[in-house]
């Protein structure tokens, strides 16, 4: 429980930025390195290379060095805890609302 | 679409800690005062404080003044944007592995 809970932190930390969330948007197409990636965000590669270690910390990318070049690809998580977590809060959210509309429901009967 | 994103920022911001979770959980059942959710998670109310102000920036509680106790509830976010980036992140997975499987039957077809 607390396992998941530091996991939940660390992923929804590293996708509260806009690099972050375009760099796995453009991992989604296919791996790059961190010069390209650094290029198409227009920020330094030492800017960069910060970004790629938050996502690499959370399980979202993984990086290798090829050669001279150090490529980045998507990792092995895929969002399903988080997903799963905010799929939750949703359906609190629901009944709550549900059990208000039937109340409101029984008051208007009353009348 | 600078909006969006800031948005963004803040609600994954604001999911990235577990006593902020919780606290959305909670009030997810009822409202409750400040030091009640203090009690709760077992931190002093500034620090409860401190949490209420992330979670009321990121639009996901609302709070009133109510004679002397601060009320806290849910705040009129539903997480929906947040939702469809994971959503459409996902999809943009699935494609790919859907491409890698299609390029490895083609492969066993010329073997």
């Amino acid at each position: 429980m607390v396992q998941y809970s530091r996991k939940l932190d660390s992923t929804f930390g590293a996708l509260a930025d806009p690099i972050r969330r375009g760099i796995l948007e453009r991992l989604g197409k296919s791996d790059a390195g961190i010069t390209e990636l650094a290029d198409a965000f227009d920020i330094t590669p030492t800017g960069l290379k910060k970004h790629v270690g938050v996502l690499e910390e959370a399980g979202l990318v993984t990086t290798e060095k090829v050669g001279r070049v150090r490529r980045c690809s998507l990792g092995p998580r895929r969002l399903e805890d988080e997903t799963a977590w905010i799929d939750e809060y949703r359906r609190t959210l629901e009944d709550r609302l549900d059990r208000l509309g039937e109340f409101l429901e029984r008051t208007k009967e009353k009348r």
